[in-house]
């Protein structure tokens, strides 16, 4: 069987940088052909990075996607490496569509090339469009009706998109009637939690479907509320796992694979042949020799992440690439003493170092000594830069201007340390940080204009209780390198509390978090009604009251930062509930 | 020809109200009766109200809408309505759709049902799923497969929801195929400018395709960015207009019609039979006998509006259902003396009566004279509460902590006024509104937490052009009716300020308006390219400059309040860009 060596890069691409995307093939490439690669995988919509959203719609953006394309297989050429089968996600158009009503403007296309030679060689399009969770998909493009076969050392390799590979039928029972030898899908995969076992189970299944090899290779980074884990890997026909790439990692992960050699035999299938789900298959040879024998090396299979090392790993990279895509270089949060900020700052840290941390405490005549203490002892343990703002001068001066009593005055004062973080950040060019919990966000415990201030919410998506958790498991990942752990444990332990009256605690307002994130899985992620959740065991009134906070909540969540996306049902961009509605469960 | 009575109800549901919007229903249905009618019919969805969006994912809420059309069905009956073939849109759930990754979770349909004696004689679901612009039902609604026809006194009746008129094939096709007499269709159809046109030109191109007459009932009111503006029409086979009610307003639409006889040649057509994109014709026969032979009245046909009261009538009615609907009875605002603030004000007076309207002046150091008066000047004329806080002991409050100049100060201004409202709005329970227009809200020339602080942005979808025309309409409007112009002159006519330093005037930020808003009108609307405009023979240099500002300003308007949609691409909900995007149009 012919040998081929292949080479998946998974790499970061940023949305709408057509030339810096294209500048990342390029050196990738040279990564691969260094590493004796033939073939070389980007992810989906490589050039101009995922999702693009609207900018799907825009005529001028669409042509430089295809401009920038056909540069790039020059340029690959022209620095040498035309030899190399480059696999390429970008944005084109389709010239056959007929424009009607709701077809999206200019039939914009999610497609994939191949780059051989100075030229492109061969142009495929996404055929499945996903159109659920955090994808629109059916609005933005127009679906692909081929399967494309290119041919590279006497190997077919067959070309698919992503959702191509998660519904059955199209182009996965499409590659057995072309009797390919390689099925190669480019991804832009979104990170979910315990999604890498999925991920694995279903290229085993396909690889199996398609009685061929599965390489799958997915982008890194963070893109608004969407993360990009890689996990980038590759299994033959029996599902055998050949490599497999590290997860919110850049990584260039190589495999060597015995394939079957292309048919010669012209009655297997032809070009032309319509197959599986009205796909009409389309093939280019690039070479037919086989590569000269080399000595293979071993797979190379990345360690798996804990559950818990994932989510931190989402949530560094998330807020990492918010900061830097965005232009940004710095952060500013307000340090309170609880385990919000103080993990907020640990992650912010982690992601941009400490030293371009800015950590402010905003005490009130209601703040602990305490809570004092602890945010001090956060920004000394992280190595940020701290400051102190007391809030009494600004809140007593609303107060002498306006009667404003009970949830008023304690609106007021979230709202004055919302203003003075945005007055630093105007003044010094800070991204602001927004500290709040999904618990406290579903629940509407939060000051639209106050605590929720901020371009980024970084545990937007952690309810409370794991927010507990992950705070645990990067205190005991420091100890475990002998580093001093980040998070105070008076942050962790303390009972929480907003400290926007005398003696306030969140227990004064929520059920306790245990129960309460039990309920808002349910409710919020599992779409179960009243009475099934009811029927589940809990307390019919503990139900009715926590749904009826999550229920009139909903504008607040509207107005809130994005977030990194952990579990499936984030609040903000894919749950999409009118805000004017009536609706209650109980 | 049999004579058919047809009663268009042109209602005003809430969404989530299933028990107030099946009050409605049978609330109408007496008044059709009391006015002789066959057939009433009710807009889209109307049982639950439209559109829904991820409630049509949660099961309970489904089921909710099933029950209460069986029970409505039941209930109509007992009130001696069981005569009259009723029309109503629902929510139901596919009995066929398979599981499957992205298929909306219970498989929901968006329905239409005839109620007729006691129960429910016909079901059946949208076929063709708009999923542009404002909607996304691939992502709720699986669609419907079959052409459901109900015989009424010997007339068949073709059934369709709202995109099953827009776009070929489909139910419009089946029709002919089907023979029907008339084609009924139900509608939740969103206000765009100068809509109605297009609208009823659409209804007379049906109709001929199909052959028959053709009836339209669409909803009126509010919901969070869309308003309906009603229209409902009906046009004979021939195109003729038989009926038309009026924008904006709840109407009864009564036509009487001369329909053809249903055929009894068995051989025409059979239930069962696949026509048209593979839909399935089924049939109900509600009555056989003709009605007995009656005295037609003659056509009502509404007015036009034109194209500036039609959007002064969206804007009020889209700010009024969002106050009611949302459970409030007055608002709150700034009043800065400026155009915006003047035109919101007298918006909101039309919507819920001046006297539920507070204004509150914030005038600050750098605020003219000229301004605080013509701020009074207004409340004044519409008849509003007001009051004034000078923002200066807040300002130097924070001055006095934090070392803040140049645009940080600017901002921190707007911010202490945001402050302000939402402190007296928690206080007195009052809706914020944001006074923002789309100028400037492209352009990021407003403050996050500032003057963009509110609960709804009545005119965040005018151009700034448009605000002095709309107001100048209604000052005329008002002289037409013999009352007092509720916009001064002056704030009409003087230049405009943001008054955050001394001698400010927008133009030192922005073009004049005249050439931005064309330039905005290309580039946002009509997704026009950066070459193109420059084509159109714009000034290079001030294209540019225009771009990077809308380019640069998304994270702002995503933050920005809901307001009604006028244009078809409103900032917000319907125009999705990515946040972190490096694309630049220059």
């Amino acid at each position: 069987m012919p040998q081929l060596r292949i080479a998946l890069s998974q790499i970061n691409p940023t949305v709408g940088d057509l030339a810096r995307n294209a500048d990342l093939v390029v050196a990738w490439t040279k990564r691969a052909a260094e590493q004796g690669a033939h073939l070389v995988a980007f992810p989906e919509m490589t050039l101009t990075g995922y999702p693009v959203e609207d900018l799907a719609l825009r005529s001028s953006f669409v042509e430089a996607s295809r401009r920038t394309l056909d540069a790039l297989a020059v340029r690959l050429a022209d620095e040498g490496l035309g030899d190399l089968a480059v696999v390429v996600g970008y944005l084109d158009r389709s010239a056959t569509a007929t424009p009607r009503l709701g077809l999206p403007a200019g039939a914009p296309q999610n497609a994939v090339a191949v780059l051989h030679g100075g030229r492109v060689a061969m142009r495929s399009a996404k055929h499945h469009l996903p159109n659920y969770g955090v994808f629109d998909e059916f609005r933005y493009f127009v679906p692909g009706d081929k399967l494309a076969v290119v041919r590279v050392h006497g190997v077919d390799v067959a070309l698919a998109i992503c959702e191509d590979l998660w519904q059955d039928g199209g182009p996965v029972a499409a590659v057995r009637a072309a009797g390919a030898g390689l099925l190669m899908v480019v991804n832009g995969s979104p990170y979910e939690l315990a999604k890498d076992d999925v991920r694995l189970e279903l290229a085993r299944r396909r690889a199996a479907e398609a009685g061929c090899a599965l390489a799958y290779v997915n982008m890194v980074g963070g893109q608004d509320e969407l993360v990009f884990d890689g996990d980038s890997l590759v299994v033959d026909a029996a599902g055998a796992v050949l490599g497999r790439a590290p997860q919110f990692e850049e990584s260039l992960l190589v495999a060597d694979l015995d394939l079957p050699a292309a048919s010669t035999d012209a009655s297997a299938y032809n070009a032309g042949d319509v197959v599986a789900d009205g796909l009409t298959i389309e093939t280019a040879t690039l070479s037919e020799a086989p590569a000269a024998a080399y000595e293979p090396r071993p797979p190379v299979i990345a360690a798996k992440l804990s559950d818990d090392a994932e989510i931190y790993g989402a949530l560094v990279a998330g807020l990492r690439d918010y900061v830097v895509k965005n232009g940004f270089s710095s952060v500013l949060l307000g340090l309170s003493g609880g385990i919000d900020s103080a993990l907020v700052a640990a992650i912010a840290a982690d992601a941009i170092g400490g030293a371009n941390v800015y950590g402010v405490s905003m005490p009130s005549r209601y703040s602990s000594e305490h809570s004092r203490d602890d945010a001090a002892d956060t920004a000394a343990r992280i190595g940020l830069d701290y400051r102190q703002v007391p809030i009494a001068p600004m809140v007593d001066a609303y107060l002498g201007s306006l009667k404003l009593t009970g949830l008023a005055e304690e609106n007021l004062q979230a709202r004055v340390r919302g203003t003075t973080l945005m007055g630093i950040s105007n003044q010094d060019g800070h991204l602001v940080l927004a500290t709040g919990n999904k618990s406290e966000l579903a629940c509407g415990y939060s000051t639209l204009y106050g605590d929720a201030v901020g371009g980024f919410a970084p545990i937007k998506d952690l309810p409370k209780t794991t927010v507990w958790r992950i705070a645990r498991w990067r205190n005991a990942e420091a100890l475990r390198r002998g580093e001093v752990p980040p998070i105070p444990e008076n942050s962790i332990s303390k009972p929480p509390s907003a400290e926007l009256r005398p003696d306030q605690k969140d227990s004064d307002s929520l059920p306790e978090y245990d129960l309460l994130d039990d309920i808002l899985d349910r409710y919020v992620e599992r779409d179960m009604g009243r009475d099934a959740i009811v029927g589940a065991g809990f307390d019919p009134a503990l139900v009715d009251r926590v749904l009826k906070l999550v229920d009139t909540a909903e504008y607040k969540r509207r107005q809130y930062p994005p977030g990194t996306k952990i579990s499936l049902k984030a609040f903000g961009r894919d749950r999409r509930l009118p805000i004017t509605s009536r609706w209650r469960e109980s």
